[in-house]
């Protein structure tokens, strides 16, 4: 596999082609490049002799090196092209000891045992592979040294001998085979030095793994939470990182499939709006053109608008921002919505039924189809099995039952109040010791904390229903995981003028004829269905799944108040 | 279906359960609320006395009316809730006749043909189906008054018999049955003027639509694109637009499935960048706390991190933002990308090869699953069918060839220069004429018009290849629907100091060690496989499939330069 460099004549260059001829500066540059070019070359005619000159001493000479980069010259077919092959498929054959592969891998790992001796660790996704690298009349031990010396994380392209090992290999996860290599090339050579190793990402976050850590992490430096960040491209190359968003995109999958075969269409709602929709607050503002946008903190008021357009149900998956400045564990000023807003024909309850059918499917899902990447992050970080109600067993409480069993647990709070996040804590340890499930619907919360377009809980007094007493809850609902809010939804108010009336009597009263809310409020007066819907965070969906200590381990490039690379 | 008002004991309010007592204000505030609820509940009881006495005289005084808004009332589950159908199940059964059904629909129009008589078309979807309100012994004049005056576009519930109608329907879908009324509820009151009509929707865009306007515009007003838009929620409800998003869906899915198959795992990646990573160009800009951030104008270098983070086969479909102030009918600031992006084994046409099969895979799902909805569409937009080239024969044209192509048809154009929309489409008339393909792919485009991160040619002159000539080409590629671009992509470069080096180099030079810039530069120093992609416009796929006449229809809420609302 030696450079096909060709000695075509050389071709004017692009700017002595058009209408006009070349400038002065654009004859420096190409004088300039034309010295450049001619000291490349002949540096590379040095190289040559050397290479020349050295490859006379090595039988090996052209089973290894570091080859041209790939499309940097003209292409020929190989006979061998497509029979490269996957450490994956080694695993599922039987008997593929004494066969010839061809792949591309990874170097996890490569040490010279000796001068006659090379050992190294190949990857290829969750597959590690031996490969050892014997100095023999037809290997030198030049290409010995090369291939122990070949730094971690490169890549490269292997033609080796399947073999049986004498004993199972322990420190990769294919243990009954072994590669002998009989050409190794680099592909793609990594620095050296690299700001951390892939196996450091491999442990939980110190400070955030729980009691584990200590001795983890013994003998080897800690990689905080931001260093890991701030390398992103190595730390995700850590095997449960792999897993991690695996799972992910599970649930997106999942997430669709249901809602597909329940007779959702995907949509596209925009980012940019006009003006702030809800309220105002936490909205990140952008210069367009000569005038402002703002960027959409949910989906909520155009999948609305798509029910008013008769679409009976809308699901989509998309970038939600919200400019709140906070910096837990749990937050995120950029993440991912799995949203959706349907029809029904006489109770809100029929949404949530749905949903809670929805959520089981997705975690039934993970558990039939994602076992193997749940386990794997879960040897990392370590977590109670999530707690599964059975199907159509959600627990589903009224908000005054949550509040009640709170109470009898020692909190104090007000009917009305909203949950603390300790609060949601305890209220989820005491649903699971009291209905086995990680996963709960708390309903009918009360109307003051709910956004304006939350339907009042039925029999509220309002101007359908003047003489009904005044309840204070809503038909909206929260979902939770291990105690934590994953989704929150509800029926929302599909009569313009009630809708009015709402905007103008809420904590946090809006415009209804504002200019970003103008339009939302017309869709009602055109007749629309009664609906409801809900927002489920995905890297929610993620963290708690899996039991990880930072949302951010659920983004590939979290986003946060202080944090925007990479 | 009466309603079921409740006297139950008034409540305390909310305010007086805390710990605090009310202040004055909110205690003139529950005064206020106070003597607001007794009047309305006075005016209620004067309803309640006047529709009783009229009541009395009205045979179906409990089969009409207004039905109160659902959700506002406790639920009482009713018997007949599950047995609500879709009019599409209709269709399917044979031998209706005669069966009693209950079903939500859309009054797509409603007239009194006399005291006795009324007629009404409901729509649920694509379906429509008329319905028949005849006065008798019991059903009462009154109740035809009603069902005559419905104002088109309310919602209702209708209890019905299902017959064959004398000779077959022509005004709706479903022909050969119709429905007699025997309950009619207004469930969504819809305003008696709306802005524009559902009908005018469902007619060509003014001076885009082609010859056929004139005709078909007769006696009805002209609505152009900008009323339309202003009115989406209205506009959207014309059967032709449900059919585009459906199809629009259809797209997202068939890509999806396609790339599953292939081993593709679905990502997302950030909006939110810390400073302009393309150039700098087209980009808007973002208040980030005390800080800027930037719209990421695709998630190119993100894309590119992941396979350097051993992600080998990455799909996104996510918004790309542009802030171009271009107003063509082809430009979008804000449009939904399909992007992906792979690692290949040893030539870039692995990639096209696997790009021009997904593309096939897209146009054959939406002719084998979206018939109906395109055929709705182009019973609007008349267009000439897609021409299909046949699997695996694509015509790929070097750029060279197109640029050959033009001239030999008389198109005055440097060897270089990159193509114009005219020169696009003509080259795309001439491609059909010679190939029989409305889609077809051009290869190898010239270097200096491509992004900095494009791989020049195989055998351009390089670092690698010094002895080069310069060809002036690169490793790059667009996808062409009907002469237009729908795709563009490019093996990319995946070697560090190449990219540093082409970055200075670039005609719109970019500084490798930018804020932007510097981690995507150091992924290719972790050693990173050779790898492609390509990122395709989903409206524009859209619009190309269906011939519209503007990128506008293909997006829900469109967003331009000068469109923010709705």
């Amino acid at each position: 596999m030696s450079e096909q460099s060709q000695d075509l004549p050389e071709r004017p260059k692009e700017g002595e082609e058009g209408d006009k001829g070349p400038s002065k500066s654009a004859l420096k540059k190409a004088a300039k490049e034309k010295e450049k070019a001619e000291k490349a070359a002949k540096r590379k005619e040095v190289e040559d002799a050397q290479k020349k000159e050295s490859e006379a001493n090595d039988v090996s000479a052209h089973d290894y090196g570091e080859l041209p980069m790939i499309g940097s010259e003209p292409y020929v077919p190989r006979a061998d092209t497509a029979k490269r092959i996957q450490l994956a498929e080694l695993v599922k054959k039987e008997d593929v000891s004494g066969q010839e592969v061809t792949f591309r891998a990874i170097v996890e790992n490569a040490r010279n045992q000796s001068a006659k001796l090379a050992f190294l660790v190949f990857r290829q996704g969750f597959n590690s592979i031996q490969a050892v690298v014997a100095a023999s009349d037809v290997l030198s031990r030049q290409m010995v040294k090369f291939s122990g010396s070949i730094p971690a994380e490169s890549v490269v392209l292997v033609h080796a001998l399947v073999q049986k090992p004498k004993e199972p290999v322990k420190s990769t996860t294919i243990q009954h085979l072994e590669v002998h290599v009989k050409k190794l090339f680099i592909i793609a050579k990594a620095d050296a030095q690299l700001p951390m190793q892939v196996e450091d990402a491999e442990r939980p976050i110190p400070g955030e793994g729980g009691e584990e850590l200590k001795e983890e992490t013994e003998g080897r430096p800690i990689v905080t939470l931001n260093t890991r960040l701030n390398n992103r491209v190595i730390d995700l190359r850590g095997k449960h990182n792999h897993a991690i968003f695996t799972i992910k995109d599970g649930v997106s999958l999942l997430f669709t499939e249901f809602l597909r075969n329940r007779g959702f269409i995907g949509v596209n709602t925009p980012c940019l709006l006009g003006a702030p929709s809800e309220g105002g607050a936490n909205v990140f503002e952008v210069s367009y053109f000569a005038t402002k946008a703002f960027l959409a903190q949910s989906p909520q008021l155009y999948k609305q608008m798509l029910i008013a357009s008769r679409f009976e149900k809308v699901m989509e998956i998309g970038p939600i921002f919200r400019a709140e400045n906070s910096n837990t564990a749990r937050h995120l000023t950029e993440f991912t919505g799995l949203d959706l807003e349907m029809a029904f024909e006489e109770d809100y309850h029929e949404v949530v039924t749905l949903l809670e059918e929805l959520m089981l499917y997705i975690f039934n899902g993970l558990k039939d189809r994602y076992g193997r990447e749940t386990e794997l992050v879960r040897s990392i970080y370590h977590v109670e099995d999530f707690a599964l109600p059975a199907a159509g067993a959600v627990p589903r409480l009224h908000f005054k039952e949550g509040i009640q069993m709170l109470r009898d647990d020692g909190v104090e709070i007000g009917d009305f109040d909203d949950l603390s996040t300790p609060d949601e804590k305890r209220l989820g340890a005491l649903v699971l010791k009291k209905y086995g499930s990680d996963f709960y619907v708390l309903d009918q919360f009360p109307l003051a904390i709910r956004p304006f377009y939350t339907m009042p809980s039925a029999s509220t007094q309002n101007a359908y229903n003047p003489s009904s007493p005044d309840t204070g809850y809503s038909n909206s609902y929260d979902f939770f995981m291990r105690g934590q809010e994953i989704m929150s939804g509800a029926q929302r108010i599909h009569s313009a003028s009630y809708l009015e009336q709402r905007m103008r009597e809420h904590e946090s009263p809006v415009d209804p004829k504002s200019e970003g809310l103008r339009d939302y409020v017309n869709a009602f007066r055109y007749g629309c269905p009664p609906h409801a819907g809900g927002g489920i965070g995905l890297e929610r969906i993620v963290m708690l799944w899996l039991g990880l200590p930072n949302v951010r381990l659920g983004s590939l490039f979290p986003r946060d108040p202080g944090r925007l690379v990479p």
